[in-house]
């Protein structure tokens, strides 16, 4: 059996935003060597998220003008007593789940046709990392 | 090491369904032949999910029923622009998860007394792909 | 390959609550003597989650509170009609996913710096168990 571990790091623009990884998934199970298992992609830092869904941009503002409804932006969380003003972060990288499992299978990423994986970043302009093990034959 | 995969297909009656798939599950195992590992069910199509919860047709009623409210039918996402009517359903999909990691100890299922694995259905009616991998032992 | 499984039992005193689990995964992955893999972490209980976030008291109770907006107690689920008073559990289960799959790199739960893990109990005071699974190399 192989193991294959990489680091992918971000660092955004804007606070917000989805970014297309699925091109560096590609390249680091290619890398890794393995042809069927399956590849865990996981946001290390507690206010990003994963997200498998649509490469659409009218559904990607979707996502977000849900996600500010579901979790949004509040001055009183408890949370920014310590100093922090991203509590709805937090909430919105529980609600999207923060990492997904790619099933691989002839040394392809075995995704559905319009299955797309996105780093979601909800408190962004600083250097943030996601973990990519992959694990098979 | 083992690796098995199969795919599940569905096309649903309704719209919106759940549908227990804890039996396919069951024999997909038993024919992948392993005995101690993992068992990954992560629906293919961006809008239907994976949850594991009670058999209980109220607290399906319940889930479809809060699913509405927490992520509901609008006909002004912009994800509609696309000729599309379904963003509800993508949003859905992120609000469940898309997916499930089942352990398999001593050749089956290593689920609580009361989970059962449900494909997750938010725009049915045509035929949509689950895929199934086992690795283990 | 290996596997290892253990399971963790918890009986909290208050019904809804954070329990720390990390020192225990810590351990189990010693005990494991898997050096490169992943482990599973998935409450068997259909009214218990995991979350991976940060260790911060303030942040614990944002979550909770805000658990009680997304998917509030209620009188009135379907599910109440089997004599149960917990639909609201089921619900915030399903919005926080029910399990975590943590990457192993050299001997270590290879976490990012602020992340630990959490059994999220939502309909406590009794015992209920929690699979740990870990496979690799």
């Amino acid at each position: 059996m192989k193991t294959h571990t990489e680091y992918l790091w971000f660092e955004t623009k804007t606070r917000k935003e989805l970014v297309r990884i699925t091109p560096q998934l590609d390249e680091i199970l290619k890398r890794s060597g393995v042809k069927d298992g399956m590849l865990l992609v996981s946001a290390m830092h507690i206010t990003a998220g994963i997200i498998v869904n649509d490469d659409e941009s009218g559904l990607h503002r979707d996502i977000m003008e849900w996600l500010e409804k579901v979790a949004p932006v509040d001055p009183n969380y408890a949370h920014h007593r310590t100093g922090e003003d991203n509590g709805d972060a937090h909430l919105k990288r529980i609600t999207v789940h923060h990492q997904a499992l790619i099933p691989v299978t002839d040394g392809r990423l075995d995704l559905g046709p319009w299955e797309q994986c996105f780093y979601a970043e909800f408190d962004g302009r600083r250097r943030k990392r996601v973990v990519v093990k992959v694990m098979g034959v």
